[in-house]
């Protein structure tokens, strides 16, 4: 009892300065070691899974537990499943997830100030402000573009399917139509389903050879829905498909967009971030012209998962379409025209994202981003030119960006199997999907721990594989 | 040009453990200042706020910086606005941020796990369940109940308004209608509009003199809204109002909406925590019944902001609602009984929230959560009792929970001079309210770092500024 009592009062919720010390140096003595250990361990490893669920099924206890005991715990537990921060996670789109932006986390959540209106915290709200601008500018949209950092491609998309149906249909929207394609991501529909759009309403352009949407035959569609008295509303296109990496034509959608008074956004979770290279500028070009861009962070900028973005020609369609009020908010003023990021998208309270952004980009310098991006471009280049080399595989397509699909010259079974065997090899992860009614393996570069070694070794397990 | 390219290779995205070591204390120091100066630090400040603002403007550079100097400028940035992590913020709702709870975000973000669904990280999910199930039996929802952790509340009430519309209305939902009042927190209209539901589709049903729901006037309107053939669909109900924390008759709401046929959703967003304590229980009597509940451990479980939870009776109605599919996700298969929660709400891909939540209830034990509860509704019946004593005050409310509203005898603009006299002082922050045509001051107690000292501090300075 008296041992219970003392813990108990060692933990108090406010912990003391001397106890957040001792408490920080345990939790850094174990980040230290999950870095340390990321090169060795498996790609997937489910041995202990089972036993481990089980265990943490149990609720908390009404007395406090061991620091120490409780991290370990964790650590095992997380060690459980697929290393989606490991070198050998080539599956979806890879995350490492960088330990700067996780330390910055760590200091905004102890500071923990309220960013849902500039007034309460102007100074960080600049911040926030000032890494959206740098991206609306980055993609080239106008001065005066903006947005807000959500915590992922989906709430990003939803703001934007809710903004671009309050701004081209008006309260009644059911006659409203929308173009994706079949590779355009699934948030897209499931924002529109969330939006109350009817699922009938969103209409699937076909692609062309290479995956992509036919500009002609969307423009058809709008006009065979317009002649029956739907009103088109949104075109999406993907900068960066997650099946194959391919980007759209953004520019003749963009000017098909306009022509028809269409909303045009584009999903750039995936391929956003390499709008910092040459090569990925090239690629999304016409992206200046959308209307709202979705961009994931937590993709290709290489920061922990729960950082999206949402970027808007004009963010005040944004904030009509979202913004209200209550009274017990009459104190709050605009501030120095900095943002109320609580107006501009689903949230209100919401914690501070901006400094999980502003301290990778500022302390590792916006360059080594760049020179990253550049080296998976090559590297995606490689497994391109080495799997193509292979007459067991057929290799397609010639990547736009970082994704590479491919798949042995057999039956969906034989590829199935194929994928299991290299999965089972634990040195690396990749996934698949279909593509012309077929099944693919998919290989993805862009973990920033994923070097040429990585993707040697993984080059070498395909081939084992086969 | 040498000294820039060595600090280059001295800090490459893929941070070598010997430097994760020496960023990870330079981070803890900054922590443990953060913490120690807490109390010392004004409630509010600006003095600096425009200077930084400016400075932050600036986008990154393309060369690296200096880590320490980095943090320093957000410590300082963090410094203007309100300080909402310190002990004199009594406005609208306090929000300390444990510090255990920002250490195991950080431990999450390192190793960086996939929880959108549970084949990813099984024994993630399965702690993240463990936390939702203890949750959904706090509040007394039947086994099978379950639901996921949103970033907020706003995110938690979207997904319960869908998930409302799709099972009462159908596709076509333009003649549903919900029941609020004047006292519902807006993220309910919000996340109406986002939905799609026409703003007139919102009934605002009167209140009582107490300020919460009239029963009898509530199942008036539904009834004379189904003679003219519309359907009604969502009654909610609040457990803690923004404006005064009183707690609708939930009980009888229960009983109204099983009666109808209504989904009943409880917004409990603010007093959700107090379930924990023996009068919180009997104040949120009913809340059983709920069909869904939004809760924000932000606000009565101390955690940093982004942290909401949304329960539902029958979690299968939220996946009904929101699920979907993308080829690229076939490898997926469901994994003993565990969730795939990217398809319960907004997000897909979303970070391993559980660990923010789990180590400090695990860490602190559930007691020491009770215990700092009973103490701010403690606290707060101090409070009423003390300004009630003051015949220059009026002080209309008991207290269902820690939030007291109060007004100087006289104008609003009195009133409004009152709140700025006492906000000036810089010791604590109070807010405002309009609570039955006049403007009310509100006092909340509800940081664990709020103890009885800082709530005797905040009465001499509300008697001070008279």
């Amino acid at each position: 009892m008296t041992t219970q009592q003392e813990r108990h009062t060692a933990l108090p919720l406010d912990l003391a300065p001397h106890t957040v010390a001792e408490l920080g140096r345990q939790a850094v003595d174990l980040i230290v070691r999950q870095v340390a250990e990321l090169p060795d361990e498996p790609a997937s490893d489910y041995r202990d899974a089972g036993r481990l669920a089980t265990l943490l099924r149990r609720p908390p206890a009404g007395e406090p537990g061991d620091f120490g005991t409780l991290i370990e715990t964790f650590r095992q537990a997380a060690g459980q499943g697929v290393n989606t921060a490991g070198p050998g996670y080539l599956a979806y789109f890879p995350a490492g997830g960088l330990v700067s932006s996780a330390l910055a986390e760590l200091l905004a959540q102890v500071a923990n100030r309220y960013t849902g209106v500039a007034q309460t915290a102007p100074a960080l709200v600049a911040m926030e402000e000032s890494v959206l601008t740098w991206m609306a500018g980055l993609f080239g949209l106008p001065s005066g573009a903006g947005g807000l950092i959500t915590t992922g491609a989906s709430a990003a998309t939803l703001s934007a399917v809710v903004a671009a149906r309050h701004d081209r249909l008006g309260p009644a929207f059911g006659d409203g139509t929308a173009y994706v394609t079949e590779h355009t991501h699934y948030s897209l529909a499931k924002a529109a389903q969330i939006a109350g759009l009817p699922a009938e309403r969103i209409r699937t352009v076909p692609t062309t050879a290479d995956l992509r949407m036919d500009v002609g035959e969307a423009a058809r569609m709008i006009a065979e829905d317009r002649a029956t008295g739907l009103r088109p509303f949104l075109l999406a296109g993907t900068a960066g498909s997650t099946s194959t990496g391919a980007v759209d034509p953004l520019a003749d959608l963009v000017r098909l967009a306009r022509e028809q008074g269409l909303w045009f956004h584009v999903d750039a979770a995936y391929g956003g971030g390499f709008q910092l290279t040459r090569r990925g500028r090239e690629r999304l070009a016409g992206i200046e012209g959308a209307d709202s861009i979705t961009f994931d962070p937590h993709k290709s900028l290489f920061l922990p998962y729960g950082t999206g973005v949402l970027l808007a020609r004009e963010p005040a369609v944004l904030r009509a379409a979202h913004a209200g009020g209550g009274r017990y908010l009459q104190d709050i003023h605009e501030v120095d025209g900095l943002p109320d990021y609580g107006h501009l998208g689903v949230e209100l309270t919401r914690e501070f994202r901006g400094l999980r952004l502003w301290l990778p980009l500022h302390l590792h310098g916006v360059r080594a981003f760049e020179e990253a991006l550049d080296e998976k471009l090559d590297l995606a280049g490689v497994v391109h030119r080495e799997l193509s080399a292979d007459p067991r595989l057929e290799v397609p397509w010639q990547p736009d960006l970082s994704v590479v699909p491919f798949r042995l010259r057999g039956s969906d079974d034989a590829n199935r199997r194929f994928l299991d065997r290299i999965n089972a090899t634990r040195r690396v992860y990749l996934s698949s999907t279909t593509l012309g009614g077929a099944f693919y393996l998919r290989l993805c570069v862009l973990s920033f721990r994923t070097r040429a070694d990585h993707v040697e070794e993984a080059l070498r397990v395909i081939r084992a594989s086969r």
